[in-house]
């Protein structure tokens, strides 16, 4: 038996954002420690991985590891109907189980529950080594938003560098060009922490950013980590509970 | 002549969007005691009812019953135009007018006149019987519509079952199932008010239901109205001064 | 060298707004008193002036008078990206200068810098007479916007007639016609002020009005200014330093 209560359920219809546009079916792979997701998105470019603590949810239980092949788009749908103070229960039976039961309750006089069909996802876990990263940016997540999307009218890759100066973001495209520079900042309401052993320059497909940024809502700050030749991560930790992270690799310049 | 003034324009304006959808031409009947609207749907599938009393305009003079023959669409276009806290003044002569005048007032420096021409339009008027029910639910009108919209992304037709419980909204579909099960309650905010004499279970299609709920904004509460075999009526009382109902037949589970 | 800060960048990006769906390209004309732009629409129906005066701007340095080439819609979405707060450094060379510079500051730890790529626009400055008006009538920008918009669903075409009542805007179409009175009035939150010399009535296209009320932004109040048989004006006075003039020559009835 796997069944678990999300108090904040809105914390898992954010994941559920964050990641379907990126990732068409994946699995919810369940333990004694963790509910996980891992997946390659569609066009197997970048990487999503995602870890909610066993500790974020209210009476956990699960008897024995699980993967809960589910749509993301039909989870969507679902999450629809979740009020915005509504907790979630979950259950699945332990022996391959055909759907996932999610139970909706907020403080009012409804109850809503919902049965999502389940399918057998032939999925391979990629070990992700735990490397140092030659920079680390941390920086208000919509602040990062609004930058990835801004550039995009300009062209389709980013060129990101980080240096003494801070870390700047570079577009060249056919109507012109762009740069916006972030600097290290310790005010309150804007603050940017960066740090950096050795200088980084890296391309990225502005596309696949921007996918990422669809996990804005979850957390206040993205750590953005880079080092040469390496996918970047781009990471949005949930309080206390897990993170999101999306792995990217770098574009390489033709010359 | 017809002639009447709605302090409170914008109900006129949210009867006119609450049906549009539904229905394209419809006589506007004015008689010495109510402005009212009967009409079948186009697709003759469902039955709207409007009644705004006599009472609830202020000037009110018809010296002879009048079908004035409207377009919904264009009768929105026009209110359209009213301001948030206009009056509107209808003008019609007795013999076959060619138009409705309406005039706009604020209390601004600006004032409105329009006139929307009529059509004739062929109607049989439908005896309503005014039968006692098995069950009726008073429920937020926006609650209602919050569910029927939601359940929408499941499948097309929903069942509704009055039972001691509560009533219950299910859902079957391709991606799996969902019920939203509404219980009594005596929270202010929040009021469900059942009354049962015999538990009901009534299938129909959501599709309607949906166009239903365009009647939102005119009331605080829905009133559902279900007996067996018989149309499910939904009415959206206006306070004090009418109503709008909706009448749709249940839908027969093919075996 | 052209060099020139204006503190309220979002005056600049208004002002783009306003014009670039009427205008594809035209040339920002840089002189010592000066930044105008003059161009015809595209379908060479209306013309636009803009005019903002150097003391707009701190530290305004224009060498010589420069004519800059630009797309609208190309510096629209360079704008796109201006801060709500953020202030524009302009910066071109003298001799043909390829592109714009423009710098975006606000008070964050962010810097944007933006190349534009200029063009060569051939323009025949119009010489347009300052002569005046029979009737000027100066009313709230979003309530002539609002009545602009509204109209629109009726018809094409708007008859604007200033006489002793007030100024009258009036549409005949398919569904019916409509006429909204605007009375002067003194009140403060809704004030117009209504000059007639003679009275004056002149039919235009609604199409081109609308185009115009993009400006509403701009100004808090518009500045309509008509005679028989020539353009109207449409003027968005901007605070202290400029403004934004629409010309619309009146549609000829046809017997």
């Amino acid at each position: 038996m796997f069944e678990a209560q999300l108090v904040e359920g809105k914390t898992f219809k954010a994941i559920i954002e964050a990641i379907k546009d990126l990732v068409v079916d994946c699995n919810l792979d369940c333990s004694e420690e963790e509910v996980a997701i891992q997946s390659m998105d569609s066009a197997h470019v970048s990487l999503v991985a995602v870890r909610l603590s066993a500790s974020a949810f209210s009476n956990y239980r699960c008897d024995r590891p699980n993967s809960l092949g589910i749509n993301t788009a039909n989870m969507s749908k679902i999450l629809k109907m979740l009020g915005k103070d509504d907790s979630i229960t979950f259950k699945a039976e332990d022996e391959s189980p055909d759907s996932l039961t999610m139970l909706f309750e907020g403080g009012k006089s409804t109850i809503a529950d919902f049965e999502l069909k389940l399918m057998d996802i032939e999925t391979e876990q990629l070990g992700i080594p735990d490397t140092p990263y030659q920079c680390t940016i941390q920086m208000r997540a919509d602040e990062f938003q609004r930058i990835v999307r801004d550039l995009q009218v300009l062209g389709d890759t980013c060129t990101i560098s980080c240096g003494k100066e801070g870390v700047r973001f570079s577009v060249t495209g056919a109507i012109g060009n762009g740069n916006i520079l972030v600097r290290s900042s310790d005010e309150d309401k804007d603050k940017v922490t960066i740090n950096m052993e050795e200088p980084v320059e890296l391309n990225f497909a502005l596309r696949y950013l921007n996918f990422f940024t669809k996990a804005t809502p979850l957390a206040e700050n993205v750590v953005i980590s880079m080092s040469p030749d390496v996918p970047v991560v781009v990471e949005y930790p949930i309080e206390e509970f897990g993170h999101v992270k999306f792995y990217l690799a770098p574009k390489i310049e033709e010359d």
